[in-house]
């Protein structure tokens, strides 16, 4: 018989709500052991709904021996203590990304939970959209033969509130980081990152110094080239998107569409857009939650792990670094 | 050097207008002759329009020994008459669909052309859209194997007025004769037809004893199963789209786009859709007009036929006589 | 706290396993009991991979305080037994489709169920897939005015082997059923049904009699037309997808795509297309059975009912007729 | 009655014959007086087949009283001479793009033609694609807000041999000008370019120090940004599509299927794609071309002149000399 693996959710804001649904109701082989968050009446809320425990006090959830794993969903900036803690306490560990806001601590954790021997996956779930998987094990298998350009959007319907942009680490740590593993990911490392930046939506965006459209030209190791364009101002909706073209073949991965329908009226044919990733990825984050679980169960090694998330760290700061200085930045890719 | 072949056009309604434009500036191998109309405003109208000449008297057409070839698009009841005349001055003849609204007169007409040798081509003009060609050749080749299901739908947004429907031949001689003779081209011969009718958008239609809507049922001679949709008042476009499911394959043929670009609003994506025939088939009644241009240059046979016009009129009569008396109506294709 | 609804699952065949995982891992408001099948290997089997009793016993089902609910998946011929049994056990009942072979033992069941006062949902999951919900949900709220034309398309890629074939109730009453369930739904009670059948694709099951290719013409009590194809043998994959004209706008229901990515090589783009329900229906399994579970939690009336099974029956089995004897079929809805 | 305008087509490759076929047998208001090329078998072969006079002589068709206008097809390195030769003689002038290789025979060219006053049209097709045009319509009527974001691709299937490349003016002026105009044309002015290239394609294309991959980042005067990608070997077809995403609304033009037609197999569903620009573009260039006519006849001014095609011109030679250089290119539009 096959053993639920006991996972803490840790964190209830909207990510961790999304996760603890999972793990309560849509993972094969995760349980949901216990939530907590700092704020009572949100992890009572929680925990109510779906039937589990709840807690405050995160030295009860390291201190649970029936607890195996945590999933960390707090806010970034506590994110680093709160793996470590997890780790030094004997549980496998999820984590969002980023791991932390600074390079340092994103190395001291990564390291520090090498050394524990706990799994460590970290949260970029299109590494489990079972549509990104299809397409990228194409691409590996050798079926495109070399890529040559990579392309991919991520947009957010509507900016978040200014006061979240001041703790989100910037733009290119906040969202490009998503699209700098996918391009790790399906094509490979990247040697040189260039950004260019607008604040066009929003003054408020402007007033802080920020940006909210940004295009990243990246140069792949194998001479192949990328282009990432991010918008917090998309409008029309939630879009996440890629197209890899190749030698032998080109892939475009897309999913618009919120519904399978189209509705026609005269002289139009519509149809209803995704207007934030939950839309978009209806199966993705339960998948990187199972996986995670399946990893803890059968150990074995997550597909996503800290060194990814350093890495795209690295990147992320680079454009950072590329759009505030107008140059290109070279990158050294960490060899294992 | 390639002589063009000089085209008379009688007729200068909506569809004669279209061929007369074809003829005059889309055609390689044809040349726009005179243009012919018992309305004299309307035939100098488009006599200055296109640059020719034009005349109300068609025996003058018919004694040009210049014109080689006539092409009929006066009212469905003027045809027959046209066609003989026009074939018996040594004309080559194109005529609109259908020959005539009685069988007798369309055997005659078919038969008396015939006598005389000259080409005699109809006008379904989807045996020349570069997309339909493109599929059903496939079919023919073998690609599909057999056909199993063969589906069609004809559409207008509005119907038409319903002056005009009163002499039109009936809902099925008037719209469904298109898709039978599609389905016979794509298919091959068909022994039932069974009808369905119902008025659903317009009182004056239920008023005068006439339908909007139809499903007309198809049995091949192969066994294969085939369904015509028909509506007069589709509301949304004009569609005209066919799918062939086989045994080694299935087609669809669609276009239901006026413009290839997306309009994207918040949670929405629109595309605009084709509004009449004009819309939907931007290439197919230049291609039959110059194909028939062709035919006559180089003395080979059109793909469509006097006979094909008779087998299609006998199934749009067969499919009027199923919808009037509730039974499936046996049909004995005819043997060239 | 809300508690989940305790599920018995009875036949582990392929539906009865899909039911079973959607019940121990997907279904918020749901948990399963324990599972029973006749073959104590299969029973024993599921019951370890998905963590819970088993069962060869309908008894210790039917006489678990503990159990609330009972999702019937067995073969067809014992839907009937079953679910009096259950229901007479004071557990709440869900059930495949068809309730039964013949009517008798249909009505009979429906009638003995409602005066036992349980609740009772018969497996037509289309009525729960998020997509059809959506477009019927507009429909119903009036946004496309009076519906002039359905037509709808479910076709599986192969055959199954000609023994299932021949205890499945006939090709309309295995197949059809859905769609007529779905015409139902979506427009409205149905009063005369014309079928139309072949046998193309497999000399055996033109051997025992039945087809793999049907037409089935509705005419709706609204004066609306109707039309279904079904195959079994349509070769390109799994298909499902519905249009409904009506006076304000039109719909069209597809998800042919099986995972949303293209591939695209010289000339040419592809994607890949569903194989089976299971491909085409990622939601609408697991959707069915929270919906029951809600039902039975909240104390509130199933969308789809045992009457609803009958009405549809009813339908197939006048299709039937209707093949069988080259005749339109009328049909009277019953008046609940 | 409205004349015909007769043009005179020197230069007989390929585009000068799309041009010839199209001014001979598909412009309403254009009539194709006479060919020239410097190879007689050429002419003589292009004007038997479109029965036109032909010539070897340009002095013959610049001295032509009956001759109105004059489109150029012939090798870059003649454009800026034959153009002056035929403004002095009092033709009207189009022109395939770039009017010269270097920046003062392109000025010199404009200029010249300018004191002149015969009309003078560049040959960017895509302002005259209906899809384009009814697009940027939207964009220019402010239905779409302010522009934020540009995306375009452009890519050849195959590289053209290498001594093509040699004499084409770099990557940059060969085939990324005519983004540059869409770019400036949909959304405005260019402040800024910063390009990136790589030889990945073709050993050869790296030997003689030219590219085959490259993006090209815009920075508009607006602070809108946007990315083109350009390929010689895309592999799968011939792509040109364009997106620009606003304030209240994004717009996609895309149109990748050579047919309208699916070709379902096994798992599988299959369009073909566009294999070049005749395929993609089956309207634009003799729009183009009946535009130019219009103008001429109709005295009015060109959409596209010899301004767009030095603006273009100077774009592309910033890119040039950023992807040289690895900088961002600061450029100054001309106000005119």
């Amino acid at each position: 018989m096959r053993t639920k693996v006991r996972v803490a959710l840790v964190g209830l804001g909207r990510m961790g709500r999304i996760h603890a649904g999972n793990l309560a109701a849509r993972c094969r082989s995760a349980e949901l052991a216990v939530v907590a968050d700092a704020d009572p009446r949100q992890a009572a809320a929680v925990g109510a709904e779906l039937e589990v425990p709840w807690t405050t006090d995160l030295d009860e959830v390291f201190g649970d021996d029936t607890v195996q794993a945590v999933a960390v969903a707090t806010p970034t900036a506590t994110h680093s203590d709160l793996v470590i803690g997890a780790a030094r306490a004997g549980k496998h560990v999820f984590c969002e990304k980023p791991i932390a806001l600074d390079r340092p601590a994103t190395v001291r954790t990564v390291e520090t939970v090498r050394t524990t021997g706990v799994k460590f996956q970290v949260g970029f779930h299109r590494r489990y959209d079972p549509d990104w998987v299809a397409a990228t094990g194409r691409i590996h298998a050798g079926e495109m033969g070399e890529p040559y350009l990579f392309r991919t959007s991520l947009r957010d319907m509507k900016p978040p509130p200014v006061e979240f942009l001041a703790g989100s680490g910037g733009f290119f740590v906040d969202v490009t980081i998503h699209d700098l593993d996918t391009a790790r990911w399906m094509v490979g490392e990247i040697v040189e990152v260039s950004s260019y930046g607008s604040a066009l939506a929003d003054p408020a965006i402007r007033a802080i110094g920020d940006i909210d459209t940004a295009l990243v030209v990246l140069r792949f190791e194998s001479g192949a080239l990328g282009v990432i364009d991010n918008s917090r101002a998309a409008g029309y909706g939630y879009e996440c998107s890629t197209e890899v073209m190749g030698e032998l073949a080109t892939t475009r991965i897309d999913r618009p569409q919120r519904r399978h329908y189209e509705w026609l009226t005269p002289g139009a044919s519509t149809y209803g857009l995704n207007r934030d990733f939950e839309d978009r990825y209806p199966l993705a984050y339960a998948e990187e939650m199972e996986a995670f679980a399946r990893c803890v169960r059968d150990d074995t090694a997550p597909a996503v792990t800290g060194l990814d998330a350093l890495a795209a760290f690295d990147l992320a700061t680079a454009a950072d670094l590329s759009w505030r200085t107008g140059r290109a930045v070279p990158v050294v890719p960490e060899r294992r």
